[in-house]
């Protein structure tokens, strides 16, 4: 059975993606696109450590809040401001480009030096007032779906960003909040194919928030992949045990490399190429 | 890089499925299993044409409703058993095992002679009286997940079969309702990873239903294979408008072949041969 | 203020309803009709204590189950027909119709005897079966709004009922399933007040299943009257503590007295009077 | 019967909310208030002629959104700013206090001129960095439950106003996202039943944005009544036909006129008189 032929797998629903470039890795392209990291900065040891053994297992870009949004005001809230500089230090020392949320359109100034990629979280999916001040800087936007966002919400999210003349915009299924409780959300893979299809943004998946259970996760990496996503967007934190937000639900970097592992023949089949870092790529 | 290694590939979630065989095609197993065929029984062409068509690219077993579970009164309601002459005949004719839904318990013993698999539609998995029954007789049941069914409650559904002393339980998501409306249901392939985890029945994927969208088929028949399933259950009609129910969600013969042709790498990729037609298996 | 003028109150919404009569009680009329009594009927005491007790607070029909639709297979099921003495002799005792579940056609004739009115179990709204066997028979039929049946899906069930040529159906709503966890299910009152307009069907409410939390019943049957529904079926136990199922959301005699005193005078300023046992109809 | 000793009616579940005082108007005490207005303000004599006629008819306060949240890009976004001075003659005008959604908080301070009552809408209920401003300035917030926020997230956002140390919070149920398409949302007043019992808020509800069916509108604000709710926020339109945003789900003011006379009697059965707007109150 060959497999050179890509567009024999991926023709029927992924040939009008227009990709968009972030830190240095272009998303959307042929090459499989991971983002990882953790869900919050802590410190500047977590922040390295954690980015040292995402890029060795497959990762091209870093994830990591400074700032979170929290459902109970008394949670850890993120370092705040206090953490560019700890952001800016592993970025340079690994030469991975960040993905950090943002969260009140203050902040996109003093953000704009050491974010690669601007993440609107699922809550604010419908904060329209920091959408449209997105809209009208330059950076790449992740745009999550809103916790029970139609699709076409979604994509009319999206036109806020691009009314306001900032069309770099990537798209992130994260799951959708039903009755079912065994999992936190539930991964919508079928909004994946359908966005795939009918827009041409490229489109991530967050199986961290999506499932919200580590055991999980490597299945949910290789449907993402095999349903047509251009990557993934993983929680990882080097002591999951130890994490101040969400470390229930983030993988341990064993955990990444089993799921990177799995994933790996999934993409070759699907003729997509895991981007991996800078590093691997300048010596492709 | 190679495949030979599939536990390398599955071992994370799939290690503890105990098979089930029914029709001469063992569910559960290393191969990945195809039901495919037309929501109801209409004639005996419509059915024998669509049975080899399926047959033609990969599936190795048949479905198809004598009783149907339509939410109007007034639509077609199936042939009922005046299809059973109908389904005898293409079962001889083809080789192929049916798969065909019961919806009374009444239907059990004229049925048993010319089902292999009893599907217990998602509108019955509470039905506990016709559970009770099933679980009385041995047929192999295909236990689709409720509309709004918590994965413990699918399971505790099943338990009302094994608590009758039938084991030969094939469980089936089938997509969850939510909010969207793009998609006729909400297909979860989280429950699928969630139920080959916990349990050791063997799942199936039904994107007909997950999705009520032809065109996104082939990437979710992709994402099942690759989230773990045993196998697929899809609507497929010979001429999907003429159709007497659920025309707009089956797949062309042309549809099929084309999402089998997309399953096949990723199959190979997980070390799973596609488990096919019984006149295949033979000469194998 | 004047109270007499009930239909400046209910004009605008209540004045095409078909009343069904069931067990000397009239449901859809001008009364307020309270259906109440144990989950499921355990012993003859238990039955004929809580229906001494409902009466005395404004009860006209009893509810109690003989077969039980439970998820879990080890859960107490109903005594079935083993029950149907302790039935009649209480009826019998105290003048009140019962309205009980039924969930296997076989189990019409029977129960044709004790029953005044079949009710048919959210979980079995989508079993045509079931339904269409209810058709042909002339017994009431209460039909609860399936867990996640669309208000279009339920009337349409209905139309299972009245296409077999019975109509005398009495819908219930009882709650639909969200992502809510306070309550155990989402009690649905515009679905209510939309089926009252555009349908000729009385409706009830049930808030025990509908919210699971005896707390929240005297708030909720208070709404449910001045939403417009024709009256309610509670769940009540004579020992909530010891009951064999749904002891948890079933209201004490204490509560169900405190909650009809807190729904009277809404109904007073709703012109509506409760309908009252049989022995206080006739003497009044 | 008599209406005098009011605790009998309310006792059950209201007895501990501490009223907040907005706009000369006390929300949470003995009496229902009702705020209605228009969904946005269009232009002096559209706000001007909406405020007299529902003053007319009992509501206290004035709704009207400067700054609205739209899905759609290219949907009118509200007057902004250039609507204070219509906003300031039109509260000059009628004494009326103004209850407006902020969506922004850089308009905090241009606001507070002319709000009485700073609503924060669903869409923002997650919007922490808005609440965290919010809860350090001091008019009223009115908080709206998010499309698919828990009754936890709900209470745990009112902490992030409370944590900044802005105590007047009045909650609003709005209805949550379902499966349900007859109506724009799900109602969900068991949800108010518990506030009112487990919390000390003030509880609203808003049964435009809840039903978004005008013909549902009188018996779901006889409900909201019945069920413990302190008052109504609604939206009424001089002309829905001509609405720039939301008027499919707009009252008339005769729909207004027509749902206050009804819920009148169910107020007087709970003891509670309808607040009135200033004028009245000063006269009684």
């Amino acid at each position: 059975m060959s497999f050179t032929d890509s567009a024999a797998t991926r023709g029927s629903d992924d040939n009008r993606t227009e990709p968009v470039e972030a830190g240095g890795v272009l998303i959307g392209g042929r090459e499989f696109v991971v983002i990882a990291g953790p869900c919050a900065i802590e410190s500047e040891a977590q922040l390295l450590n954690t980015a040292r053994a995402v890029a060795d297992h497959g990762a091209s870009l870093l994830r990591g809040g400074l700032f979170k949004l929290r459902t109970d005001p008394r949670s850890f809230q993120g370092l705040g401001l206090v953490g560019i500089d700890i952001a800016k230090a592993v970025r340079a020392a690994t030469g991975l480009g960040l993905c950090a949320e943002i969260t009140d359109p203050r902040h996109i100034e003093p953000l704009s030096d050491v974010v690669d990629i601007f993440q609107v979280g699922a809550r604010n999916m419908h904060n329209y007032a920091l959408l449209k001040e997105l809209g009208q800087q330059s950076r790449p936007v992740l745009l999550k779906r809103g916790l029970s966002a139609l699709i076409d919400e979604w994509l009319l999210a999206a036109e806020y960003l691009k009314s306001g003349g900032n069309s770099r915009i990537i798209l992130c299924e994260r799951g959708i909040r039903t009755f079912e409780r065994r999992t936190r959300n539930t991964l919508d893979l079928s909004a994946v194919a359908y966005v795939k299809r009918h827009t041409s943004f490229p489109v991530l998946v967050d199986p961290s928030h999506g499932t919200g259970v580590p055991e999980l996760m490597a299945p949910l990496c290789r449907a993402a992949a095999a349903v047509g996503a251009d990557g993934l967007l993983i929680e990882v934190h080097i002591d999951p045990e130890t994490a101040r937000s969400d470390g229930e639900q983030a993988l341990s970097a064993a955990g990444f490399a089993q799921a990177m592992a799995e994933l790996r023949p999934i993409l070759f089949a699907l003729g997509r190429p895991l981007s991996g870092p800078p590093a691997n790529r300048r010596s492709r």
